[in-house]
């Protein structure tokens, strides 16, 4: 089948050509970048030398999935004339992400280019909702942040252990930020210092509560996200707090959640329920998303762990595992590469 | 004044001397060292090679202020003998901070060595307890995460602003798990990825209870305390959670929790409240504490960050902060060294 | 065909299982670890979980390779009765590299445990001796920093452009010092710290000397090779200095090496003459090696410059493509990941 | 006495106030910055708030010695006329350490602004040029890897020791980079990646040559430097190869050669000829240059490994050194501090 990639010259879309490389289903035919067009892939991304690309300014001909990986606003702008015309689309951006157009609006500073299409659009977590990504002509591939976090939380939310007030404490890579020079991404900056950002909100926020809304519908969560940079190129590991309720609470309370947790994920290909508390280097170049629940017994308070690599499953890889599913693919296919350890 | 240092070989010790080796009023007149005993100082650490000092494997002679930089229960037992004989000790150990024998027992999982000096020894945070440490001959100079979490939280403890549930996220770089050779502190282990450990508890929490319990008695905090190990050398970060009491709570919530913040803190020599989210970098080698408290608007959350380096402010610095307060010193001597950037 | 790894528990070791775990030709029959032995070999490694073997004391049953992963005199001390009882082996440690065993008594400060096979051993390195390897039933993998350092500088010898005096100036992440514990692994100590290290000699340089010299027979190379640990996990580069003989020297020297090499690696699958200086992040996981000519033109020196993954081709990659070619597969197979970036 | 800082903005001229800001004898009276301009320096740079200054556009007002942390041509441009006022300067940029106008034009590609000035300016590297600094108006700071350099092969230039033919592979931190924004100092692409740069030839060349010239005339050394990009964020080292001279090669050569070394630099105050070889961790926020000299018996060649923070030594902590003996202070003052370790 051919792929399409939209703005391959980020992290994310070079991280998706990487993994489509790989894929045994899928070539990919067309790459588009907005400041490097007319250029050899392989000048940008000296490791994709062997896919022989050249960089068109816009996608010409036909492919059987396109993946945008421009940011928001912009990616709607180029996304919804090629869904007109027909294109199944993955879009890593924000632009269908969150239900309601004021929502974005609010954290995006913009007005919605296409409120229409948030009603069609799947967002694209397979572990929730994989048969509406079947079916769809639109999926918005979840933010990085949003795809550890939720999966950390679902279990607990969908089996009612925990209350309204969450707490998720995140900390990234900095791939995360991107390939966009700022001073916040400086090597010398960065690199050897640990600091929060966004303090204020985080835009990934609104993901999580809709999304763990969905699962068990009554009052929103009374969620804090606040994220870190560490001076790591990849991972993202979150940490998530909340009270347990009376009913789980108590001297089984920790074997009882891990049970739950395991169960849950039981047929999952992608989360692993794992017995001791995982390292973000033991996901590296996987689209594996691991989680270690367990229960601080002085408190009755849960606490979660998380960890993905943020370009893959984070991104890319998630990207894939939902084209696979809209493709009628093995979920899997093309995914199965093992993290690249130490 | 002369000043020993007992286990010179660790980090703790190393920067100790490093410090002291700069301050215009001690005299590094004698180290010890468990295994190194007999060798120079230079040949474990060439950055000290100035300081021409040889490892003894006891003390010989007098010192105005002795420094243990032993681990829990060794340290007890070496500085006992040397207080009944006289001596004015800093202790980086655990040993003398928890008011309860049953405490340490509890945590470190041998019963302690020298209950009785419980009662006099003074918990040496200065920016707590300054006028216990000036006349004190035991200070147990404070973890390395309790020393950012109560400075980061006492304002808010001593002022009412919060109540019992507190969640604080801390993240140490590695140098704080001390030179002692373990897997999790192996380069190729550690670097480029990030984990949570001492999940089931981690043996600073009592510290943090018992002192902020001593601002502000009542009910115990309901405190979960979740560490983490960051890819860097250097550099503690915590952040923490706790919810507004619906006095302060409200539209002026944010700018009066700084003003509190700011007022708390106003004549601390090494405690800054700052106005952007704090980097550890900013630290670096220095004796100060950045505080930038700030709230959560949705959730009417108070957020807390505030880091240190944690083997000067969390150890070395401020052991030389309280012998400064012991000895009638200016309490900024010899810690004025701004912190290294980038 | 049943592939079987003696001693997977070293980098090197777990490497090479997660490479055959993507091989579409191989199953692991079996892995050994000397101190896991019993245990699985997910406790030791979460991210190979999904081979789910468990860690045997001996190799038992039939394999159409075994892969050794032992240290040098351990190595051999395994394989000889192995090979003796039929098995095709390729040998990663230093046993079998050497064509003399004083020169072998010398570096390695032991006698030779076999002397008889090192007339049969085949160096694996296959851009230099493919045919050999072909009908080997023992491969000696070479060191990772001979398989750079020998690619750079190969297309040099074998084309009489230089002389004999070299020196091979080498960069090393700190994961080719392996899994085993010592202060100078130890993560504060190495990160953010460069130094050199075995300068009286480093035991890779008579293999380096050896196959060169087998290139273009003649007075042995003046070679002086110095090794740095650079603090990054994986990764080699080196950077070779040389005198251009005075045929190829003058004006059109540049443009004339880089010819000379991109001919000679033209057929080859894992060597690429690059325009550009390669950075060791653009191996990263895969089994490449980049080499960049050039020449000083205002002293007429060929530097070379040379990087590949050092747990890939360096080790575990190179092993897999003698496999490869032992066995009859296509060289490739199994090792066409990209790599991973950023 | 005053100091005043142009161009406080960069990394150069932040270490130096923060060097300054504990100097005993100076006060930091200005500084001045380029986009900057009105701003606290707090703002910038939080490490330096103790030093309460604002960044003026331009310097007014006297002071003792002015520092210029500008690029090359900017520096000469703003330097020239406040010499012609009077100010003795010490400038970090390249526009006075070559003494010949051609040579500057062809490796900067500018015509010198000001040529008469190169007559009269000293090349301040202290250990060569101690007494020329003491009466000079103007001292052109060296580059810093130059500063490594040069000190490495002093003592073996001034003995006749070596011939003409020497390589120097030279690595470097990225804060030598600077602060400005580029994505070869964009911290996923430089994080865990190494690289040479600059191989058509680095501009800190000819000073090196030209300072070696100087303490031994004869023919020019025929000069390879090849410089390379390291994962961190501070320190330089250099390895240079030479062939020693016959007189000197032969069984004793290495320890006559560590005699040599050790005698020349018996005074030097920031000189350390050491045992074993160093890293860069060692010198980590200190003004010392550490200087290890081998040989490599089989080849007769001389090895010299040579290490400084690039920041200090090689840069602002020199620039101090130089003003303190232009000013008549003691030369170590404000220099005493040791290096930060781990």
């Amino acid at each position: 089948m051919k792929a399409a990639i939209i703005n391959v010259t980020g992290y994310g879309g070079a991280e998706l050509a990487r993994i489509l490389a790989g894929h045994p289903d899928f070539e990919v035919a067309a790459v588009t970048g907005r400041s490097a067009a007319g250029r050899r892939l392989a000048e940008i991304f000296p490791h994709l030398s062997e896919l022989h690309l050249d960089i068109a300014e816009e996608l010409e001909g036909d492919a059987d999935i396109v993946f945008s990986a421009l940011p928001h606003a912009a990616s709607a702008e180029k996304v919804v004339p090629l869904m007109e015309a027909g294109a199944r689309v993955v879009d890593f951006s924000a632009d269908f992400r969150l239900r309601k157009a004021t929502v974005y609006t609010e954290w995006y500073k913009v007005d919605h280019p296409s409120p229409t299409h948030l009603e069609t659009a799947v967002y694209g977590l397979p572990e929730l909702n994989r048969e509406d990504v079947r079916g769809a002509d639109l999926v918005a591939n979840p933010g990085c942040y949003p795809s550890a976090a939720i999966l950390a939380l679902a279990p607990a939310v969908s089996g009612s252990l925990i209350g309204e007030d969450v707490i998720v404490d995140a900390k990234s890579g900095v791939s995360g930020a991107g390939r966009g020079l700022s001073l916040s991404t400086h090597y010398s900056e960065v690199n050897e210092s640990l600091k929060a950002y966004s303090v204020s909100g985080h835009r990934h926020m609104p993901e999580i509560v809709q999304e763990l809304g969905r699962i068990n519908p009554g009052p929103d969560l009374r969620l804090t996200l606040l994220t870190h940079l560490v001076p790591m190129t990849r991972g993202i590991l979150v940490s998530c707090y909340a009270q347990l309720n009376e009913d789980i609470a108590g001297s089984a309370e920790a074997s009882k959640t891990t049970e739950i947790y395991t169960e849950h994920y039981r047929d999952e290909p992608f989360v692993e329920v794992v017995s001791e508390p995982p390292a973000t280097k033991q996901t590296l170049g996987s689209n594996r998303c691991l989680v270690y629940p367990t229960v601080d017994v002085r408190t009755d308070r849960l606490v979660v762990i998380a960890c993905i690599d943020n370009l893959v499953k984070g991104a890319a890889g998630q990207a894939v595992q939902n084209a696979n599913i809209m493709l009628g693919l093995p979920e899997t296919s093309g995914l199965e590469q093992l993290a690249l350890y130490p």
